[in-house]
């Protein structure tokens, strides 16, 4: 089977236990996560080929990072080494009335700081059948922007399919470009997107439109509007999510394939252990659910939604559900019952 | 007071903390526990002496398991010793949608290796008031099953009261009997079955019913077969758990003692500390309130209802619960406030 | 800008993690609290200065008391030191339908033997701006009361602000004296209370009149009957707060100016990490609002409340929230969304 | 067998971990020990029927410290109930050139205000072979002191051994009188004391004489001294400790029977692992091998110092070690390989 | 570079930490580790490829010890499944005159009811350059040892390099056959031995000879009778090592080669964190200087003492140590200094 | 008494513990420390007025910098905020042969981008007696050299005392400039230096003499030369410090102050609990000492290798040792026996 290639930036992840405040912390849980890798741990728990490609420091913690992805089988051989650092995220897990906390230390990593041409796309990818990556790469620095889109040429070129997470993060992009500036000319290569319609609209120069994700009616019309902007785009999906709580979250999904809507219904998830990388676990699970069975989208989109709701009872970033665990969950059986 | 005897395995359980799957765990919590046991606790708990009879290894693993006894005043002086093992069993504890999960590792135990005749019955249970067992006991190996029997037939001839849960776990029964091969020799015995109509047909070899417990004029009738088929029968009982997730449980009763039908008001539980052992719970507030006012069967399936629902909050097999907390519980007051 | 000082006990806590037993557990956090600290915490998270008076034993763990003041940013300079021992108190914090469990080991402590005139009130107060205690302080030893009524004929005297936590803890009170003895003369001093109408009637000797927050028209009748007996009261207020389980509450308050009612709509606050400290996590938002606009009850009392909800969600007494997240929370950003 | 009984307080021992200070600790380790009761536990440890006896508050505190008894196979039945508090002390372990740090909260325990003629001597020694008693229990308070006399009376008159560890703790002795008050009436009924000359000197009323313990000429006359005063006396011991550091202490310990000195060789002990109770661990070492084989004072000498030295290898007060683990050491198999 | 198999068991280990006695203990410190094991870790750190091959449960539990390996950089791909559990074993860490003790829970594990013929041995070991094997394969089961004689002759007809680990352990070896009646066959295949001189001769059937490891006259003499028994033996080596304590060993080595003895200075050893492990240590140092510089035996010998003085202060079984560290170490900078 | 100012950069401390290497570590110790900072912190534990000044990011993770220095009663108040984020090292504790490990991840933190002319060094010194900084602050770059450089010349003008830690550290200098372009400028302003002679040789540009510290005749000469390079010393101090393994330390210092030279014995020290800041606990004893008594230069020195031993036993980088407990070490007690 051939692999699916992953590129992005994974960070120390240093997070409280137990709600606890960060001034209150003796301890910060150590793990590792990022966007794309997230994706790439899915799809190696689904049973497919996944290879992660990145830049680490030569240091011990950047082996932590290698350490971790070959502990979830992701494969790790065309990561290039240099830079002084890995980047850091602390969390601050919230519960109810009080959201949890990010507070990033990522510039200046050794991924952000990758040099140009550092990569061998033409090697890396030879023997690939899809190539993911996600709206961060290009708002860390310029340099990853760049290595990126030459990621996303050779991909294309060799007719690999290409998925796209938008993220939007409003705090990075800090290097002095605007993401209208450098996303239209990556997202051009799209196949699949992943994001809802006004942050697509927003990174493609657009004006927001407030869409309405109930109205399946007048959504054909907004998402034919960014596959006009996008000319490879076959597939968009969102998630859907309700926050009623830190700890009480309403997950759902909507995907176009540039004929019909597909909706998949709102699951109730409480409590959430952790819902970082849950739009990474639906991201995961809609490529998986593509790869398996492209002409099924709904099943795909369920899948994903199964995905995604499982993610939010993992701690952690990635999601660590097995295949079988996915499919019970769609038979209905997410009862939570024991298993004995 | 007159004591009550439990008989059945004790297990090593290794379990996951704050819903880590296996794969994440540096430590496993280590507490002991096991379904006739938990049982004894709870009795020991509520003020009845109460001792739990089985064989353990000689080894220092045994002998924790010995001191988890003592420390919670359950008599261990009749236990025996032999065998090369403590069984385990290994919990990730779930949450909402995600169900924990059980890795049983106790095949070769001590208990499952216990050669017939190790224990004197007739010495054990010469001052006893009442035997329980489980149907977990007959299930790990014939010689257990044996065991058992010869528990059954001296409590019988000694005219002491025997209750059983028939506890099925289809991954056990793997010593090359079914369930209605050797069940129904020793369900013969009991006066109070605890369990649901299907299990106790199955395992009385009848066919499935599917019964409607909301439907208290059908029930009757069909509890009405069981008590043909166990002469000895008395009261029969079930919980009816509704399982909303794994955090969340709807917890009922039902009990017919051979005219009327009595039933609980469901409660909800949520969230789920541990739901392991709330079957045990049940039985052993079922116990507490038949020895405590027999006549009373509607009160004595509140107190079981009760025990369980409290059994949900308390880490670990067994229920910390003192006589006090379920009265106080069966007193309207369960609204969780502070105690100062 | 002139300081806020509060006046009372701060005790060793000693509390169980994971909604463990006492007898579970190998550990017990350790922690800091006391309602009249819990109040000065608030204060100074909100950026107010804050004061807190107390007497401490000269050893070890007083000094853990300080750091813990200081940390904080709590003035400790006026505190006195003497006596044999911190108050402590042990904390089993419950879950679902068993409630948190609080056992007093509080008697003999720094504060509760603090000789009369301990403290230089003229000097802790001369540039204060409010001074605050509770119903806590005189309940403990009758020194601690007349100390205490030292500081209202001092902070009276010049002119400062006083508010009063009526706090009625039954396991106290201990020395021979009932409130209704100590109380009143107490209580004629107070500007602001923050309790209940029965609490309040109880502690000035009049009997219970089973008060309908609910009903808007009746209320001020009973409100005037109290600023009746408190001839400097301006402002009464109190928490409503319904509990659905240890896990589960709903919040809310009201407040009563001797000409208008104000009431706060009711929040869900689930899950409950830790809801010790929530009514001082009102009382300091209350004096907040008010120091920060005395016009606007309304506005005071929602500060209050979000303060009190907020605080659900943090681990041990003190409230440790920022402005800024009481903030978001009042202009209805409580959804708990991850910021980053 | 007949039954051992030791009489004194039981504390909750509140400890931080890893050689924290107490400023840096967020949790305290909790156990339960006390001089008497480790030597209760010591002798359960080695198969001798023990029982300790004490007076504990009647509540989850309390409960705790049952439940600790009875893990370790101690006797609780003559135990009485009352009083307010748990005694505790606090403990910050040492390292190297930095020696543990104990803090005692231990005034006015359920032990330290037990009501004279509270426990029926006459039945809790009726089927005793031996009471050891210490000198921490009549210098917490005046009743406590009363109660010890009491115990003695009735053990000499039922022909007991009576075993005393003399145990000066100067911060102790804080109710009015002084040792050499109460001491000399409580000390002539002791068949075996345990402590060194200078502190039965002080204890007895004596000038200290600084006994010189390598002098093994001069000790026999020093110590018919003591025989003198006590007129029941028979064995007096003592542990030689050298303390080259927290860490590192050499053990060894000398023994007089009336008519000859026997001493051990002295051990190292390195590192320590927790040191409280290292004297409880020789005093039960002793009893075990007098009771073992009075005529071999040598051997139960050297016992003792076993006892004591493998004492320092276990956290907590109480010495968890078996009798084959005592006898391996005394068979010069000290060497710490693993046994496997 | 052509890759290592070994071939043997992994196990769950779980110990307790801070040298808490098993009963002491709430939770276990879990790891996977085993002989074999061990040794595939120590080369993959010195940059060897490095393939354990075994037979594992299909549980989540083996699937544990399958992520251990990948994070480890061990190859797993020839690993088999089935059977029902992994072997098991506790361990309490000791420390000074307290040795550490091991309890084993390994029968019936998945490796020791390993079907004869599970493994491709000529596919597994095609590419290979070494294969190595210890003396507890063997003793678990029939079967294994059965496997492992198929291994060693697939190995030695491909010319692959073969070393043995002796490794006896007394606790095993209960299927009914005697090391001298299974090892001779075995050992007569090996290039490198690994163990002392009375442990083979036992094993091959022979007398004890207690060798004098410090009289390098009589040493060639015993050595070469080894020699004789194995006709494929080209080195033989021995780690001396000398338990002062638990906390305390001290570690060299010797080695014969046919011609010459090598001996290295011995090391202190101190403070231990773990000493499981350090014989795989030794061995894992040994394979990567003979595969370094086949020529230097004495080279390899003082990298083998290094790996293994080094190991003793790794936690776990697996020496977690770099080329680097050892270089260092070897270089004569052992002193401890910190690096910054 | 007028304060003490200290200058630099706090870090936050990640830490694995018990031995952990990175790789094994799920939770890592966080504290926060920094060289000049713990001088701040030694200082305020003997009770001197001490402040640290520093440039913050302002963020949670700088406020949590903040709480710790406010816990530690470290004057915080002319901290200034900006910058990105609070600098970090890792720090993997080594044992025995193996050292322990330190990665920086200091770079671009709100301290390394200070603008020049952020601090009013005027305002801050106004009311100072001393001034502390080390050679860790102009090795993180030219705008923290260019400050320091400020902070030095109005010191000196206010005739404040300048006390300076050579620090040298390899792995930091990376903005461009070398130690002798940098340092001669800033130590001309020193009264007082601690360090090496041959680091001070280096800084000053000048060639090593690797100095005999044993020989207190040729040492004048040496001490000499740099008093010539440095106009304003009056005192030069040296830890003189023996590693003989991570865990055990032979420690003592030598100081000269232009007449005459003084040394300290030297200490055992072992365990080594954490050696990271005992550099800086000497530094901050030779400040309080010579504060203390200027004319007393060997109690000064005698204090100043009391704290570094003493700092060996306390986990963290900063000393939290108390007066009280340097005077017990002083006066010959410093045998770790148990205070109680």
């Amino acid at each position: 089977m051939s692999k699916i290639v992953t590129f992005g930036e994974i960070m120390l992840r240093l997070s409280t236990e137990r709600h606890l405040r960060f001034s209150q912390a003796k301890f910060f849980a150590a793990s590792y996560g990022g966007g794309e890798f997230n994706v790439a741990v899915s799809l190696a728990n689904y049973g497919i080929p996944a290879e992660f490609v990145t830049r680490l420091p030569n240091n011990e913690i950047g082996a932590c990072a290698i350490k971790e992805m070959r502990k979830y089988n992701v494969e790790s051989k065309n990561i290039v080494y240099g830079g002084d650092r890995l980047g850091i995220y602390y969390l601050e897990t919230g519960a109810g009335t009080r959201g949890s906390n990010v507070v990033y230390d990522r510039a200046n990593s050794a991924m952000a700081t990758i040099p140009k041409g550092s990569i061998n796309w033409e090697e890396v990818l030879k023997d690939a059948t899809w190539f993911h990556w996600s709206g961060i790469t290009p708002a860390i620095s310029e340099s990853a922007a760049l290595e990126c889109l030459e990621a996303l040429k050779v991909a294309h070129k060799l007719g690999i399919t290409i998925s796209s997470d938008l993220n939007y993060r409003s705090k990075l992009w800090n290097y002095g470009k605007e993401p209208d500036e450098v996303m239209p000319e990556l997202l051009k290569y799209s196949n699949i997107i992943l994001g809802d319609i006004d942050t697509a609209f927003f990174m493609l120069g657009k004006d927001k439109v407030n869409p309405n994700y109930q109205n399946e009616k007048t959504l054909p019309f907004l998402y034919d509007q960014l596959f006009k902007l996008c000319p490879n785009l076959e597939t968009i999906a969102t998630t859907l999510r309700y926050s009623v709580s830190a700890s009480h979250q309403r997950i759902g999904g909507i995907l176009y394939d540039g004929k019909s809507i597909c909706s998949a219904d709102i699951k109730e998830v409480t409590p959430v252990v952790d819902r970082v990388g849950s739009g990474d676990a639906f991201m995961g699970g809609l490529i998986y659910g593509l790869l398996n069975d492209s002409k099924n989208k709904q099943r795909a989109l369920n899948f994903a939604v199964a995905a995604c709701c499982l993610k939010h009872t993992i701690s952690g970033d990635i999601n660590l559900i097995s295949l079988e665990e996915i499919e019970k969950f769609l038979s209905g059986n997410a009862s939570g019952k024991v298993s004995r």
